[in-house]
């Protein structure tokens, strides 16, 4: 098969498209012949040699992806060839095929088309595994989502709001902001001209800046509030005020999905089939899509994340 | 009634066992007739004049009483004159008579004479509702409790063993250390001697220090780890290193009792008389108590107390 290799660490142009050998599903994978990937930061760290595929992960970058099944282990019960699917990897998902361990797999929701798909497993079980497993977020409590107009921060907005919280933003352009607010945003701070911590008070924090925003995060939640960080672009190590951890009786959390066992993805796989999917069934949350490019322009896919000028997911059809 | 008034900010002397007016309870109150009190380092901290009562919480110092039901409010319906009960309070304890929301009383657990229950609701509602509710903790699991030798130490100590974990403690000396493993405790480390961050890994840390101990708590948890922190004897502001928080999936939770508005109070409360009372009526948890000193002598118990020399509560009886 053919897949984008890294061919070293460095800009997009090292991303190439060669023939490599094909993966050896195990008895408890599903082998996908993938329609599609989706860009994730992750693949971009990892394109620059800052971020280690975890142990036994496929070399090759892609954290997600849609296709149709195309054998399955012997001992994998849930699925069959033929199936439409789309997966959670740890890797190796820009590829014209991948073997996922069958628990990372899902059905494609309806009304979604299969390419489109590709975008779904990462936010989809990102968001929900944080915000609402870890994090809580009830009706009627406020969300603050760092990035809103990220692939995580469009979807985010369309769950919370499905399941009756508040949403502010931040985002770096009041065009971005109004594209996330027609999403169903309450809110945004266009954190180039404003304190996001002087204009919001939150109950749950999704947060991707670490370090560079831990003050403001601490000072944004509410009584009871719940700062859960999945990303570090502004660093990782802060000063952290531990009165105002008490006095508010918040906590903060660390979490990251990639390292994750297989059963503690699958929990969470499961969690999101019975609670996001119907959700995107009924087109109350929908997959958010700013472009997609053949996967053999995976370099010219990197190079518009770099930019950051894009609003939802990057997708790489075959 | 006779009370102990904090009569200026200082040491022990300015306490004094003073006539003062009786409480005045509302019709959700429940008055009663105190038989003792025990000494928490927040009244400690409050005779310092370094921690304010909550809003409308009596001046008196003072925690948790046991004692007698003189009288209930209008609205109370779940306690009656004559019934023996101990209570968590937002102050006023060290007093002859104290006037509580209903929903902080618990009944005296069997075999728990009537003044060694004043000792209980602190340290039951602290550990039950941090280590147990907040954190967790779970069968199998390890718990480091800082402060082993302290009342919330002595309980933490016997409710996690009672429930299955492991319990590794620090104290100061090797021979609090050894008084702790006779309740329970499976190791202890002194702090004195030794870095317990290179000595122990817990899925849950109970800590009283704050700052001080931010970075080796952290680095003493186990993946999935959960840091509690419910004191800052060791100061408020430290560095967090989020890429250890990310990388171990773990949480740093900050909080406190005292100043949590009744229907919180009252469901840790429900909790505590509903898991951790059957362990205390069935023996396999016991109040450790140190002392017991006359009310009038409450400047000698916080003597007592800022020696460090104690293991367990320090009561003060009518």
């Amino acid at each position: 098969m053919r897949a984008i290799e890294i061919t070293r660490s460095g800009g997009p142009e090292v991303l190439e498209w060669r023939e490599v050998p094909d993966p050896e599903p195990g008895r408890g994978d599903v082998l996908i012949d993938v329609a599609a990937s989706a860009v994730n930061r992750a693949d971009v760290l990892q394109r620059q040699g800052n971020y280690r595929p975890p142990q036994g992960a496929s070399p090759y970058p892609g954290l997600e992806v849609s296709g149709v099944v195309a054998a399955v282990g012997a001992d994998v019960e849930h699925f069959k060839a033929g199936d439409e699917v789309c997966a959670l990897l740890a890797g190796g998902g820009y590829a014209e095929r991948v073997a996922v361990p069958w628990q990372q797999v899902m059905p494609v929701p309806r009304g979604v088309r299969l390419e489109e798909a590709a975008g779904l497993p990462e936010v989809a079980c990102t968001v929900w595994s944080n915000v609402f497993m870890l994090g809580r977020l009830r009706k009627g409590e406020t969300l603050l989502v760092h990035g809103g107009a990220s692939g995580i921060g469009t979807f985010a907005v369309q769950l919370a709001k499905a399941f009756g919280a508040n949403v502010v933003v931040t985002v770096g352009s009041s065009g971005k902001g109004e594209r996330v607010k027609e999403l169903g945003a309450d809110a945004y701070v266009n954190y180039r001209e404003e304190d996001f911590a002087e204009q919001v008070k939150a109950d749950v924090i999704l947060d991707i800046m670490g370090a560079k925003y831990l003050a403001g995060n601490v000072r944004a939640l509410k009584t009871g509030g719940r700062l859960v960080v999945i990303g570090m672009q502004g660093g990782r190590k802060a000063e952290l005020d531990l009165g105002v951890l008490l006095a508010k009786r918040a906590s903060v959390h660390g979490t990251t999905l990639r390292a994750r066992p297989v059963e503690e993805k699958g929990a969470i796989v499961r969690s999101v089939v019975e609670n996001v999917w119907p959700l995107v069934d009924a087109g109350a949350v929908r997959p958010v899509v700013f472009a997609e490019l053949p996967m053999s322009d995976a370099a010219e896919a990197h190079r518009m994340v770099d930019s950051g000028d894009h609003v939802g997911k990057i997708l790489l059809v075959r």
